[in-house]
């Protein structure tokens, strides 16, 4: 009847609200609206009775959703998804009693992790790692950031991009990288961390000619990295036009915000010991605090971030899932976002901010993580009566679909 | 080639391990195993090498899991499931600022509910409650103990048993219908709750009469009942040879956990402030701790139910969802166990008893929550290499299939 190439789009949602989460405050809300895309790119995000062609008359491109909302897709910004094994098994042994030294002596711990990334094969990594990308995209997340830090040596570390890369071909979705080598120590550098980050800043621009970084993180804590370690890998990201982001101030204040903020990084995750002065540091420098409710969650912390000196600052704060088999096993960004409500207090927007346009600066991604015509075709249709459910429901499959550049992902 | 009529099974799954929760004491583990079922009762629960035929001359009934584990079927104690609208914005507000009084001002709060379920019809109340056992059953729940209270009238009431018993007809799944109707005061009797008790007590035999009570309930709080008009609606179930459970204990130490033992009562529910007294008089009369971890978490609560007492005197202790709109939103009793092993440092195994054999013993039910011959084919196929991954993840799809009495219900 119609021929669908004369549409201005090649879909077309409407009989929904959007939560655009476009300008500042509020969702963003626009009921009635209409929701179309061209190309992979967004065309029109606005009220139905803006469109700028009749849909009745171009029906062959037009889905009514008979109500519910559609969010940008959500981006998660932090995760450590790509590893081998679980620690389950670790987990219980701590429910049994066992403390952090016996369960190291068992061979448990991050060091785990890493005997099982290396003995794993690509293929087997890729098959261990990909239902955890498809449970958090099945829940609505559209972009996810991925990082090494298990392989802890040239080919291990490669082998963690390389299936990374995989997952967003695979899936359809977008995946950025981030170089996480100075994660932890690896036992054969065992009191020559500096020997170690001379080794973490060779493979840097091997890998990176591979095209397999986006970015460079590091784990600055006292049983990590000190600040001028870390300094040295942000100087060889920078040397390669590489953005930076650390793991900062996660157990006590260690100057990483501040850190971090000097070299203009993306963001600061963590941040739950962050002082006033590396709160103003990132405001000035527009790094995203990034908050990991989930290994607060499970490992019962009490500090809070400072979320008051970020409001007051306008640090922009995002919520991820970091997504590791340690301290985080979440294979949900909604579930995230629950926990970032009842334990950190944000409200259901400032949550839904935080794992959108907030997620995508995190990422330096403007092109995404809002509804607005230009933007990526990456959005989610939500069965759902109002945004703050997002936050509220735990548990339960609220996503109805799934966009990735204008193809249904889930 | 075989005659599937010949087995002595309808179906068995075999290349799994089973954890059949059967005995005192561990996960009743059983690797290279077989399940077998028939008539919607399992036949076999044992070694593969034990099967009393051999599988491949009856291949037709025999799948192969490759891998996995099988443990009984979920059983979710206590839901408030059937309800109708949310309180997503009442859970918006309290975030943004408001108090509880304000919210009860602006017409939120458990009457807010009563409000919705009296307005709506069967229809709408059963299409609005589905999805949530929908969501439950795919996440492993195979018995779903659903109350009624937010009716508060001999209609609402009666509507609320009534999709009750239709969701466990419409999933295939059992369905134990709890009267609450003694959950709070209605507006009408403001002032008069003696009065209220009375209407309790004359619906009651109405009600089950029409085959929709499995059992009665009642809120014993400073904010709901006290223990005298408690025991009256605990004396008029016990005329119609009906079991009784309590909402106990919660907010203080109400002494309601000895009263349900005194009436040997099938379980005593939130229990955070239940004495030594009131524990010792559960393991007397045999009367299960529910522990309800989803109010626990959403709450922010701190008290912690006295544990270690129930361990010492062998009270058995279940996990529920408590599944409701004000105070657990919960959607997965699985998550329900990671908030059990997170806030209440329950070990996975405690969590599994208490969603398996436990949680069917709080429901008076010896037919289910164990994989044992003679028990119903109520099981779950978990994607998973060790059960304590049950409560490990936060989020994601674990189970691959479920059944219940045999059929395939997710
Ligand atoms: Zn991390
Ligand atoms: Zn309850």
């Amino acid at each position: 009847m119609n021929d669908p190439r004369q549409a201005p789009w090649d879909g077309l949602i409407v009989g929904v609200s959007l939560a655009t989460l476009d300008g500042h405050g509020g969702y963003g809300e626009i009921g009635d609206a209409a929701l179309g895309w061209r190309d992979g790119t967004i065309v029109h995000a606005g009220p139905r009775s803006a469109l700028p062609a009749d849909p009745n008359a171009l029906s062959g491109a037009v889905v009514d959703a008979g109500g519910g909302w559609i969010t940008p897709g959500l981006v998660d910004c932090h995760t450590h998804l790509v590893f081998a094994g679980d620690r389950a098994a670790e987990f219980e042994q701590r429910l049994q009693g066992a403390d952090y030294e016996e369960i190291a002596r068992n061979g448990g711990g991050i060091l785990s992790s890493v005997r099982a990334v290396r003995e794993a094969d690509e293929e087997a990594l890729l098959a261990q790692s990909l239902p955890r990308a498809r449970a958090l995209v099945a829940d609505g997340v559209t972009t996810l950031e991925i990082k090494s830090g298990y392989g802890l040596d040239f080919d291990g570390e490669r082998k963690m991009l390389r299936v990374a890369r995989r997952i967003g071909d695979e899936l359809g979705i977008g995946v950025f990288t981030t170089y996480l080598a100075a994660h932890a120590l690896p036992p054969e550098y065992a009191g020559r961390a500096d020997a170690y980050i001379d080794a973490v800043i060779e493979w840097l621009p091997r890998l990176h000619a591979e095209g397999l970084v986006d970015a460079v993180d590091a784990f600055a804590e006292r049983i990590g990295f000190d600040i001028a370690q870390t300094r040295r890998v942000f100087e060889a990201a920078r040397t390669l036009g590489l953005p930076v982001k650390l793991h900062a101030d996660q157990l006590s204040d260690g100057a990483g915000a501040a850190l971090v903020a000097e070299f203009g990084g993306l963001s600061a995750d963590h941040v739950e010991y962050t002082s006033d002065a590396g709160v103003r540091a990132m405001a000035e420098a527009g790094t995203v605090a990034v908050l990991l409710p989930g290994a607060f969650h499970v490992l019962r912390e009490t500090r809070l971030p400072p979320l008051d000196a970020f409001r007051a600052h306008r640090v922009p704060m995002a919520v991820a899932t970091d997504c590791n088999p340690g301290t985080s096993p979440l294979l949900s960004l909604r579930q995230a976002m629950q926990l970032a409500c009842t334990h950190f207090r944000l409200t259901p927007e400032e949550a839904l901010r935080g794992t959108t346009v907030n997620a995508a600066r995190a990422l330096g991604r403007d092109d995404r993580g809002v509804l607005r015509p230009g933007t990526r075709a990456d959005f989610v249709h939500w069965a759902i009566a109002r945004p703050a459910e997002l936050c509220y429901w735990l548990g339960g499959r609220l996503a109805s679909a799934v966009y990735a550049g204008g193809n249904r992902v889930a």
